[in-house]
């Protein structure tokens, strides 16, 4: 069934389980076995048990090796709940329902972290062409990935020269202060702060955050909001179709930049800044326009420094399944 | 002439050079010589290279084995210019005057950050008392260091279980958006971005911040504002002699616990977070009021993380060259 497991190894498992979504595949080795990769919608299960069930029942297996599960939550101990569904991830069960020996929950950034090193040129496109290439060379191996999709979050992954150690350093961003410079930014922050207490990162950047912004946008504006899906917000700006939906992700983009230059102030990753999540890929055009680079290098005395940086956008829904193949336990 | 010297081994020199004032030591290996330890006021040289020469010569040494200088800018390469002061900081220089074979040049922050592991316990006081310990066993040796002096800034220590590998993250934080959170605070930002094009961390968390905080309150209470210094400032406020140098550093300490916490989310630092720098010591009396924990953990659904962070106050000056010694290149 799978071409690159001749020696009939026993396949582990790897799985990404987002806020929204689930990537799950096999793997022999730290080899992911591209044809066992499957996505499935969170919403269609009532449990992480019944959807890795109902993958390992498709994919024909009965037991594995052993497990590593990336989470959008903050991971600590051996049983995780996601924040945003009544979903227990448990090592216990995992390996009852698995055979795996050993299970290892991670946190989702952390994968994506340990995936950087060794992502397929295919799943990266470069944001800008960079004009100031300046490596510091006992820094150059500090990279940094950070992304919108159910929620907002960054991880900072530092190697060796010789790539043999790497190390991930694990934060917690999307609950930083919203950094907000003007009276309209201001305007949506109290709006944000009337409905969650008070307007973290990401409150607006998010899925979730730029359907609010552009409710509180169309209420500022008089116009009567769409029910639209994030989705759906980044798919009309895109298209330029409609000014509502535009001016919504281009103050998206601009919070984005100025985080994403603010984080990249923070971690120094002169080995290159890496977006990540479905809301960022959706808004990737948008994330191409001068704007975002403006904003993203506009540090005052600090600019120069900031077009040092190399950005790329991770193209692949899948590429957390390569950390997670990288974090695997040793059998 | 030094106890701690039995062998009559050859010194090396330490030295902090910061916006305001160097201090500087001679060492044994990595033993700092208490006795040598001096301060000196930038303002009184017109040179590194003159403040070198003249402590050299009131210490009696004709030549040094290596030297390691710490310096309160970003440094790149063999010579490096203060931001605030026309001083070249030279590596070339320092080893023809001092003799040095070897001399490192490095950022302060690196340098507080790597002399975390060993401050004494007399240089440090807990901020707060700890309620509720909670350490990761993977990430319990990060630790983070961050400040108000000259300008603003962090860095974080990342350390092995037992010790024996540390490599810090440095970081440019003064220069990350200033966390503004309503209509008060952002008429600040507005005045300050007047002056400075845009309001950046250290445009109030930095002893010429803590002035023009007070100047911009005085304006906008319509009082005249008297001609103080951020020390002044600071002592009148911690005094409680004066309504407007006493809200002017509230304001301060509500920014610099905003921060730190925004920091703290980005480092997630379970080993422990130390203040340090001038304008943060000036102000200790008024970061242990309540106000400053309530600001640092308000971090909505993190409020609980929040208060599981050790903050200590950094109480000497000196701790830099502690850093510098643990960083002198081998003989």
């Amino acid at each position: 069934m799978y071409p690159n497991n001749p020696e009939n190894q026993r396949f582990s498992i790897v799985a990404d389980v987002g806020g929204t979504n689930t990537r799950i595949a096999l793997t022999t080795g730290a080899q992911i076995q591209q044809a066992s990769v499957q996505h499935f919608a969170n919403d269609k299960f009532n449990s992480f048990e019944q959807l890795l069930r109902s993958y390992l029942k498709s994919q024909q297996v009965i037991s594995c090796e052993s497990a590593c599960i990336a989470i959008a939550t903050a991971v600590n101990g051996s049983s995780v709940r996601l924040t945003n569904r009544d979903w227990l991830i448990d090592r216990d069960s995992i390996a009852n329902i698995s055979g795996a020996k050993q299970v290892k929950l991670i946190n989702d950034y952390e994968a994506l972290a340990l995936s950087l090193n060794d992502i397929p040129a295919a799943q990266l496109t470069p944001l800008v062409e960079i004009k100031d290439m300046r490596h510091s060379p006992q820094t150059s191996f500090k990279k940094m990935v950070l992304g919108a999709g159910t929620g907002f979050n960054a991880a900072q992954l530092i190697s060796d020269p010789e790539n043999l150690n790497q190390q991930v350093n694990c934060a917690e961003c999307g609950h930083m202060t919203l950094p907000i410079t003007n009276l309209q930014e201001l305007k949506l922050r109290d709006y944000l702060a009337a409905r969650h207490s008070r307007a973290s990162v990401e409150r607006v950047l998010s899925g979730r955050g730029l359907v609010q912004l552009y409710q509180w946008l169309c209420t500022e504006k008089k116009l009567s909001a769409r029910d639209l899906s994030a989705a759906q917000i980044a798919e009309s700006a895109c298209a330029d179709d409609d000014p509502a939906t535009r001016e919504s992700a281009a103050i998206f983009c601009r919070f984005f930049a100025r985080v994403a230059g603010d984080l990249a102030l923070a971690y120094l990753p002169y080995g290159g800044i890496y977006l990540s999540g479905g809301v960022t890929r959706g808004l990737a055009p948008m994330l191409r326009e001068a704007a975002f680079m403006a904003e993203f290098t506009a540090k005052g005395r600090q600019s120069q420094l900031m077009q040092s940086f190399n950005i790329q956008l991770i193209t692949s829904d899948n590429t957390a399944l390569i950390g997670c193949a990288a974090a695997l336990p040793n059998p």
